[in-house]
């Protein structure tokens, strides 16, 4: 007994080192360092590439800057870094207990994006373009949603910056994610099920295939023309293209000072999971700068699903980002514009194209692609939530299993980091049947 | 633009001030330093006071010990500071989007629980309670819960100390939050809805209300009678007693830590919920060391719901813990052991008694009470979550409530801080009807 009071002292020497609050000054640009640039998009009209006038009926011109920008370092508004230290940095985690399960002497770190308030990675760049939208005297946003991970984030990013926020949401999940739908009604947003009858598309849709049920590129079409025809509204989207891509490269470069602190040379190989490109490209791409300087040889491996293979199995060429064909064309793998996932994917990652940076640096080999099944994905997330306690969003638990076949066919003692987007505490029921059938 | 590789830098002061990983090395006591000790609980059959041998068909005896310790700092062992550190410490967030929206010069604090894996402040005392029962040879615990914050902490916990863990959930929470049974499901813990036809308890409950939706006492009636059968098995409890408030001091002793990093002179007061007693004990009872001491003059507010107001309008005498009539009797502020909430209460705190470290507390005057009404609740939850993100658990936003109201009638220029026990995700159903009717 003592009548000193204890210290509050580090309980390990491998816990997150980054202080909350920490962020990062700049965004990091991966075009400014590529090889070969990347292939520019084309006007939907003229097929010439697009400059920046032609996106400003589509968003605020800050980020049609940034969009075809190949400077290195973008700084990040003070404005939005006040709002980033609400929850950035966010933890880069050692499982010590999950490596024990997995019988691994490599060292497996986890940056878990979970942590944000909404939930995911997605308001690292929802902030940074309610932000310009506000700046530039916009007073609305529309956009796509599909699980609603983007949806709430830009909710959440409109009610701090005050713009009204319009969301379409794919049907599949509208009608089997109720939560979702309320979070972003919490933060003030409005949404309406994809294909709807608000729009002309989503009403030229719905003629043809009354039963759809739906995809993110026709909610994308219902987003865009709603944004078009409103002078004071312009349309968010939520990964894909450059500009967002960039907003989240505070991950990767979060994650390599926090392995840096936690006395690691680097990274030997990064997963992430792969749906629009978004969060494995603002992991990656800080890890590929040093890569492409020579000074280091992280290997990048991006995860997507089975059931939406556009990195594995698509084509690369250019393509429209939605489905009736009203966005620039993007050079992209892509499975196609009209592509419809099977909805018994619970998975997420379901667009039917790859962020035009990510689809370069892959076509280029600086990063592999695997397609994992669905079984894999959610046993990887139960043993992830059984060793570490955090419940992954079925998104992030296809970096995972990428991760853990990696581990136990390699005999080497590396460092491995693992990207998890979010959390699944709103996609709880799509456990259940794994859960019941798990093998461990 | 540069070519140097730009800072990752605090973006505000007054962030967050400990590093994650930093975790209390030892549990605070507030039984050492009471001006009268905390009347002791008596023997439900000789109605003397208990001793730690009548604790043990419950309890191991390290818990057992701790029940009746008067030791002002216990050890953590570093085992479970080690898994402490997977999220502690907790963030302390300075809300200035909430202060500028409520009109206050007042600093306000968010004390997070919610950063935890499994959302709420429930796992500080779930690891510990599963370690020393692992260390005493237990293989299987017995547990209560009602909305599930307290019945996936242990199953979390369970897990990762190689427990079986059974639960029993209150029917009304059991049938209306599918969720939390999927989240200790992940974790592998098996689920009954309570009452039960189990138990001898529960079919005596059965038998004479089978209509009943069920509360906290019978859940824990039924959670004894299974573990005092079992020679393996014992039972743990999330709240209450003093072990499990115990447990919780290292919410307050991180956020005094870090008050002082971001420069604050203490707290002026705090906030917390209240349903247990064991969130608001483990906030508070380390502010109050210092006005026990003369140090300072910390204000402690207690928030309860109008429909459980144990605090506000129980009676100060000796009662069960559970429906049945099995556990010691406890000095606390209670409705009666037979009290059930109306299931139409969405915002938990629903047990009908109060810690008897907490009801000693407020009955010696170191602790205010109040009880706030359901739409006040869930009308700050609204506001936080369009400031600052954050969605509060529904019984985290009886706190805000109390201290929007306090800020609102106060022209003092204060330190507030706010404890929030959890997240909402699993709860946002709940909110739906408040959202719509919210007049922000």
């Amino acid at each position: 007994m003592t009548d000193q009071t204890p210290a509050v002292e580090a309980a390990t020497t491998d816990s997150p080192a980054l202080s909350a609050g920490q962020v990062p000054t700049s965004w990091y640009n991966i075009a400014a360092d590529l090889p070969e640039p990347i292939p520019p998009h084309l006007h939907p009209g003229t097929k010439e590439p697009i400059v920046v006038d032609d996106l400003l009926g589509l968003f605020p011109r800050a980020l049609a800057e940034q969009e075809l920008s190949t400077q290195r370092w973008i700084e990040i508004p003070e404005a939005v870094r006040d709002v980033y230290a609400s929850w950035r940095s966010t933890p880069l985690l050692r499982a010590r207990r999950l490596e024990k399960a997995l019988g691994t002497s490599s060292h497996i770190y986890l940056k878990y994006e979970g942590a944000s308030p909404v939930g995911s990675h997605k308001p690292n760049s929802a902030v940074a373009q309610a932000y310009y939208n506000q700046q530039e005297g916009i007073t609305k946003l529309t956009t796509e949603t599909g699980a609603g991970q983007w949806g709430s984030s830009l909710a959440f990013a409109g009610a701090l910056f005050g713009l009204d926020v319009e969301i379409w949401q794919v049907r599949a999940s509208y009608e089997s994610k109720p939560y979702r739908r309320h979070l972003m009604e919490l933060y003030g947003g409005v949404v309406h099920s994809s294909p709807s009858e608000l729009t002309e598309a989503g009403k030229a849709i719905l003629a043809n295939d009354p039963d759809t049920t739906g995809s993110l590129g026709m909610a994308v079409s219902e987003a865009v023309e709603v944004a078009v025809g409103d002078q004071a509204a312009r349309y968010a989207l939520g990964s894909v293209l450059n500009h967002v891509v960039l907003h989240q490269s505070v991950i990767g470069q979060e994650a390599i000072a926090q392995l840096e602190a936690a006395g690691e040379d680097g990274a030997d190989i990064v997963f992430g999971c792969a749906g629009g490109g978004s969060n494995l490209g603002g992991l990656a791409f800080p890890f590929l700068r040093h890569v492409l300087s020579g000074d280091s040889s992280t290997k990048v491996v991006a995860a997507e699903p089975v059931a939406c293979p556009s990195l594995t199995a698509g084509e690369y060429r250019y393509d429209h980002g939605d489905f009736s064909g009203m966005t620039p064309l993007l050079k992209m793998y892509t499975l196609g514009q009209d592509f419809v996932p099977d909805p018994i994917h619970a998975g997420g990652l379901r667009y039917h194209g790859m962020a035009p940076a990510l689809s370069h640096v892959v076509h280029l080999g600086l990063a592999d692609a695997v397609a994992i099944e669905q079984d894999a994905a959610f046993n990887a997330g139960i043993l992830l939530a059984r060793t570490e306690g955090l419940v992954p969003a079925p998104e992030s638990t296809h970096a995972l299993a990428a991760a853990f076949r990696h581990v136990s066919e390699s005999s080497a003692e590396e460092t491995v980091v693992i990207g998890l987007s979010g959390h699944g505490n709103l996609d709880l029921p799509a456990y259940g049947s794994f859960v019941e059938n798990y093998p461990g």
